[in-house]
């Protein structure tokens, strides 16, 4: 019920800063919006069976081709590439789990992935950082760690989805350490290893544990990390992405299996026929998944979007990358698996377009009834900066659509017949008891909007929206306490992190 | 089917300017978003009933309560209230009709009003104009006939939906006159008369039918007028109002009911409460609409929002307002009405605030299968003011959302799995044969959108997207050229107006 859990005080984060909704968990109480007719998603369900079937895709691995030989699949003499048969890949993709439950350390902050669950995580991966009084640079530790910070702030994400930005001022063997390590501390959120490699991701799941102070056994009936796996489209999986898949798929780890189709580049020209690829990837991976071990969480991963065909340029927030998000949300519940999607843009600023692509892109993701939403707040340029005040704006964006979602009261108290009646013809709500007894909670209050009037706006002097979230990235910033950490933990992380670092981390 | 109608020569405007969709007829094939249960429904449909019954709506205007009590109504003596038996109202409304063709002196411009159709207005009755260079001013002739020029040449714009801006150095008297023949001499679509009293609108309704070269029995049977007919809410039609019914009812023209319903001012502060009392205004409408002639064409129109609690401001594109929206599709549909929406937001400048709540806005709009969707571009600051760049960004917004909504083409071709085959693991598709067929019309051509990489960008002076529109008015404008008018209709209309003028207009 949306106007119980309206407590003026939840509104003020712990941390400080400014007024902002509550943590929650976000259920989407309306129906996913379908493109896609049932014989639509069928002809692509037997077409992206057929490229496996008939094409086969690429596992760049031995130890991959090798398990994949041994549970069925038919390896082509002398390629890497492996033809997988239709009965096996449905067989094994029907043993991943329809749900399940991602731990966080902080266990109020524990997930749902599944169902009509919506997450929002930070953005990842980007190579730059930006905010508007520093401008565009390449990403560094400091930046990598006020994004952290945000991430934790900010109280409707819900995990932290990769490195915000790429630290590359910190040295490659030993970056995940520290960036993990940041995770645990700065955070009580869930968060992201990378698959690059046997030894990045074994310490990923190492450090999730040890942050969670609990066993190898327990973690392994308990999720608290989880992957991306990107299939390099078309129709290959890298060596560091399987390692990842081995490793994570033993340790009962979450993988989300996202091929990137950008149609008319690594796929067809076509919504339906980068479907059918992105399909055919993210079926292989998972099943590979479940023959490495059966019942290993995993989540399908849509990331289909367009290039533009005058540049090559990708387009984000498109009407093609609606259609595909709200589709990819179908297939992923034709084989009842939890749905990964994105709030991205190709916007350069933060201006009018930044804000309309994204709400296209995070529109179509929460109405495709995703449960991981990646780079939900921050990402710019298609990916190639992580922005400061972006991460606010998108704040205001989430927090919106978490509570459109919600149910809509409808009894004697919410109608207010009396209240009607009480005001009559030509009267005002505004002094009406009805009214004064939800003064405070009624409706959502805004992060970001600037509803005064004109005159008023005039006399603050014309602030935009971007100088508001620009205001706020440093109120946020400098309100942030991190979470308490048990010091027994603390010092297990700190010992794994040295150790790791005196051997050599892990070298390329 | 998508593909088949993106002809690159079709992209570009007749009338010169820039690239953009050609004219179609927006059929939204994904399903209606619906907050509400069919109970809840039924809870909101009883309510209002209640509210008639029981507490009973003013009607401001003799001739119209003599109507009311002659079809069995109550007026209350001595009193302008009359309440409404639910037997009768329920009785009455079912006389209107579904779906309605809305005639324009172009036929090609045509309307479906009803179904799955959704019609994209003009910005309507801002007292202000805006653009960049001139700033903010109060509305002048000059630009209102720039608005409307922009009406016409913007090929998603649908429907002329009122005056974009009040003209106020135009005398009262006789400003319709001038506006009116300005819609039928500088465009060929449908348009808007305002329900301000029986002289104004009955000269829109002889403007109307003199456009289409028709007689009165000819206009009766094609309705080629809308008017929004606004409740002064709470519960109350004011004369001018119940003049406009009247008038366009006896001429078989299209009304639209509109209670402004503003949740915790004119409205109860909750979504339930408010959307009780606009059922109960717009079916109050709708009802005595038909108690003056049966059939007359009626669409049911939503315009609840909220205020901001703390200011009392109104606010736009929240939550509550989608929420709102939506359910406000469902009720016209309870009652097999079409269905009015709008695209408001209320930003004080074209920034990331104008995008996001504007989006909200018009998404619900398109996702309730809102079959009108008023101030769909160029609305700003609440209604406050028409801008000439919000215009040009709102019809990026619509052609985009129109786009969306198209099905996806599923078949072998669109598949291409031989394409994928061809192409093989680790391929590209920019050279395929697959891609070079479609490669003029695979993808949504953006208007605004700039996705050029940082360097382009910076290089070209880092535009935002205020910029690309400010650019792109000023184009649409200088490319203009008025649709052919027969030299017939012109005469009659010039001589209409002049008629008009000496005999004074419509005094106050």
């Amino acid at each position: 019920m949306r106007e119980a859990g309206r407590d003026r005080r939840a509104r003020r984060n712990a941390a400080g800063g400014p007024a902002q909704r509550p943590w929650r968990r976000v259920d989407n109480h309306l129906a996913p919006v379908e493109p896609l007719s049932a014989d639509q998603i069928e002809q692509i369900h037997h077409a992206s069976l057929r490229v496996l079937e008939e094409i086969g895709i690429e596992f760049l691995h031995e130890e991959a081709r090798a398990i994949l030989k041994a549970a069925g699949a038919e390896p082509v003499p002398g390629s890497p590439l492996v033809r997988l048969d239709r009965g096996l890949v449905l067989e094994r993709i029907a043993e991943a789990p329809s749900e399940v439950t991602l731990h966080a350390r902080n266990p109020a902050h524990n997930l749902r992935i599944g169902g009509n669950t919506v997450n929002f995580a930070t953005v990842g991966s980007a190579p730059n950082a930006h905010d508007r009084q520093g401008g565009r640079r390449p990403g560094c530790h400091a930046d990598f760690l006020n994004f952290v910070r945000l991430g934790q702030a900010l109280n409707c994400i819900h995990l932290i989805g990769g490195y915000p930005v790429e630290p590359i001022d910190l040295p490659p063997a030993t970056r995940h350490l520290d960036c993990l390590a940041a995770f645990v501390t700065l955070t009580d959120k869930a968060f992201h290893a990378y698959s690059l490699g046997h030894a990045r991701i074994t310490d990923g799941i190492e450090i999730a544990r040890i942050a969670r102070g609990i066993s190898r056994e327990q973690l392994l009936r308990e999720p608290s990390l989880f992957t991306i796996v990107n299939s390099n489209s078309p129709l290959r999986l890298d060596g560091p992405m399987l390692e990842g898949i081995m490793a994570m798929a033993r340790a009962g780890q979450l993988m989300v299996l996202t091929p990137f189709t950008l149609a008319g580049a690594m796929a067809p020209a076509t919504v339906a026929g980068a479907l059918t690829l992105q399909n055919a990837e993210a079926l292989a991976g998972i099943a590979f998944a479940q023959m490495v071990r059966p019942g290993a969480p995993c989540a399908y991963g849509g990331f289909t979007s367009n290039v533009d065909m005058k540049s090559g340029a990708p387009a984000f927030g498109t009407p093609e990358y609606v259609q595909a998000t709200l589709a990819g949300g179908q297939l992923a519940r034709r084989y009842r698996l939890p749905y990964r999607s994105s709030n991205a843009n190709a916007a350069n600023t933060l201006d009018a377009q930044a804000a309309y692509e994204s709400m296209m892109s995070l529109q179509a993701a929460v109405m495709s009834h995703a449960n991981i939403v990646l780079h939900a707040a921050g990402w710019m340029e298609g990916g190639l900066v992580a922005s400061f005040e972006k991460m606010i704006l998108d704040a205001e964006l989430i927090q919106m659509l978490a509570e459109t979602v919600q149910p809509i009261r409808v009894d004697e108290d919410t109608i207010g017949l009396d209240a009607i009646r009480e005001v009559g013809p030509g009267g005002h709500f505004f002094g009406s008891a009805h009214t004064l007894a939800r003064y405070e909670t009624a409706f959502y209050p805004p992060l970001v909007s600037d509803w005064r009037n004109s005159r008023q706006w005039a006399e603050a002097g014309e602030p935009t929206a971007y100088d508001r979230c620009e205001k706020l990235v440093a109120e946020v910033l400098a309100g942030f306490e991190p979470p308490p950490l048990d010091p027994g933990i603390a010092e297990e992380l700190r010992e794994f992190v040295a150790r790791r670092k005196a051997e050599g981390g892990a070298p390329a």
